[in-house]
């Protein structure tokens, strides 16, 4: 069994590509000391992002990286890893980051890249996951913070949180009530991560 | 939407290779009445089942009918039909039948042959679901209520369970834990359908 990581505070970089409602739980749970984390800097891959806009309220860096600015994946990644790493952070958090993270971020954040995703995984990976859910007819989904593999969604799970389906219910109210565990069970991951409770044996993780 | 079946007491007719504690459940939850129901045969394809006996102590009928007996898949299902119609059975209940239903059987009992399943579906189809998950490293899974189509484990969706997954679960302890829930649930659905409650929408169940 390895430790993810030793106790301490955690210095966050965060990938989004959309509104950031992730972003906003995670930095009140900082504001609250609750999280023992710093807010480093904030990416995105679309101009328009407005988690770019809510960084700025909180003082935090923010950067826009236009991946066709770049030759390569390799290359966009390269010049992402450049930047976390000029901010000394150690635990890469994706919050609506609309792209397969690749080999260049993970080798420079091995086990140290999380992700929120809203099903209860192994279940609807992929894209629309609120509306596969409805659309499969299950009567309970939810949401999972797991670390970023290769895959889509196929990392190991650190935490995951149930929300019923009710019958009525279409992809948006779903996805809605989902979003509020998201915002309950992502900081909480990552303040375990600051603790250094999380433990990886194979692809299953330990909280000790 | 269609309604799966009008009101009215069920006859089941029960296909199970093992244990049959589902049978026992369901038999407990006719004689309480709280499911207005019949069991009208029990049929195991495992001549040493212990589902066989329990039906016997129920005086309920009971038939072990060997597939290698028959020419193919269809002839073997062709006589369970036959068998199931003999004693006006209108529900099929899979209790552990250790088999793939196919065309012949699911052609005679459209959208009333029912199946549990130890899993939250679509995650861990298929076998050794509760092994699956403790492997996978999920933190919820538990048991799906399901009518049987073509696939495995893919028909839609009447019930769900909820089991949360201890880290120190193996396959064992968790399979316990989940099958509390299945003795709970399967039951329950069974009596939505004699309440005439259940209806089909593309792939998804309502419940009226």
């Amino acid at each position: 069994m390895r430790r993810i990581m030793e106790a301490g505070r955690l210095c966050l970089g965060l990938l989004a590509s959309g509104r950031g409602s992730n972003f906003d739980a995670i930095m009140t749970a900082i504001i609250r000391r609750e999280l023992n984390a710093t807010m480093a800097v904030v990416i995105s891959d679309n101009r328009d992002a407005a988690v770019l806009q809510k960084a700025k309220v909180h003082n935090v860096k923010n950067r826009f990286v236009n991946p066709r600015d770049f030759n390569s994946k390799s290359e966009y990644e390269q010049h992402l890893v450049e930047l976390l790493q000029a901010e000394s952070v150690d635990v890469v958090v994706l919050a609506g980051y609309m792209r397969i993270v690749g080999s260049v971020l993970l080798d420079a954040y091995q086990d140290r890249v999380v992700n929120i995703h809203p099903s209860l995984l192994p279940s609807f990976m992929g894209l629309h996951a609120q509306r596969q859910a409805v659309e499969y007819g299950v009567k309970y989904s939810g949401c999972t913070v797991h670390l970023v593999d290769e895959g889509m969604d196929t990392g190991p799970i650190i935490m995951q949180a149930v929300v019923s389906v009710a019958q009525d219910d279409d992809e948006d109210s779903l996805a809605t009530r989902i979003l509020v565990e998201e915002h309950k069970i992502y900081w909480r991951c990552l303040q375990l991560l600051a603790e250094g409770r999380i433990y990886l044996e194979g692809r299953r993780i330990f909280i000790c």
